[in-house]
């Protein structure tokens, strides 16, 4: 899984039947320092995160591993709503301190 | 998934049969600001997607996971025609003024 | 998918057994104006593309979608030979062109 | 598979249910020659690695291929802790002179 | 699948059950002249690959598409020991040259 920061969404009326319902927020992927890295993924949020909270994103097939996402074209899904990123002995990321 | 233009299309009499009838679009990867990346894709549309529109492009068995599609070798698939991609506070793209 | 050209094969004897009879072609990407780029996939043809040829590639477990393939590890397979690729207005590559 | 080593950890509490009692890592990969990669993973582990330990992690559906975590959307996998990598003649790494 | 040669081997006595006997090949990517590319595949052998030989390395899915690695979790495999690549009228590799 990656480590990203919810920037934003995306609306879409006409598309896969399938995807109806389903919330799709845009991801800025981070890397391990939480510093933005040039990359995005458009994921299906089941999991209820928010514009500027840190999330796992889990790709591919994985994505359909996911209650009511089993039969939805989907490549990309948060799976997690970060508490903490611990790097050896520093804490790069608590969102705790986030909101405090 | 990832954010792309439709850029154009490519046509092909000898292939799969399985791939009869699948309309394949050439897709202009964008970032999450709207500028092309230096990246496409060749993906099956059932959508009805139109060459300049933004569409959402999911990779992977995800484009297996659409009606029609179950048993034809692709790898990437137009899943939605974008409304809209809100970015914090600005919206990066609009359908609506796109046209307008 | 991606677009790519045929450049040359690649023979084994000592290989899975389920390959046998697999016939591998080297193949070199191309960028959507039809410059190559630095990247080759080693792919399973069924549908008889010859050198220079333009064709499409698909990458992943798509390639096992293709009948005789199912039980074969493979995670490259050509899916069409391409006759046209348009850009917006205008026509990057045409089959009959090539070979006029 | 990728070799990585072990730098941290990440917590997470609101989450898809089938997560919970995962343990997710946080992997830095390196090359072939031990360098660390501008590249990281967050990954399940179910071999009881810790931190500055070199791992194995499997990328892909593989993840899902591990007892216990067949119906979690994971994409990574610890699958192993590394004894020791030969390049050619030289013992790139060794576990047991790690931590002599 | 990509072209590799083989440079040296993992080993792992603390794993996931499933990965005992496995093989574990250390391969350096090449591109499609033979240079080396700075990609690396820790890849399961099935088909008795020695260090110096050149290999076609299958990823993701396929890695457990042989006999023996079903129940896995792979995400690359050896599939083949390669005899030869030709690129246009170039032999660009032969294995018999290679040892003679």
């Amino acid at each position: 899984m990656q480590i990203a920061k919810v920037r934003g969404n995306v609306v879409s009326t006409q598309k896969e039947p399938s995807l109806r319902g389903a919330k799709l927020l845009l991801l800025q992927l981070v890397d391990e320092e939480g510093n933005p890295l040039p990359k995005y993924e458009v994921a299906a949020d089941n999991v209820g995160a928010g514009v500027d909270e840190w999330v796992l994103v889990s790709c591919g097939s994985a994505a359909r591993i996911v209650q009511g996402n089993e039969q939805r074209p989907l490549d990309a899904v948060v799976v997690a709503i970060i508490d903490s990123v611990r790097l050896e002995d520093r804490l790069i990321y608590s969102k705790k301190d986030q909101y405090r």
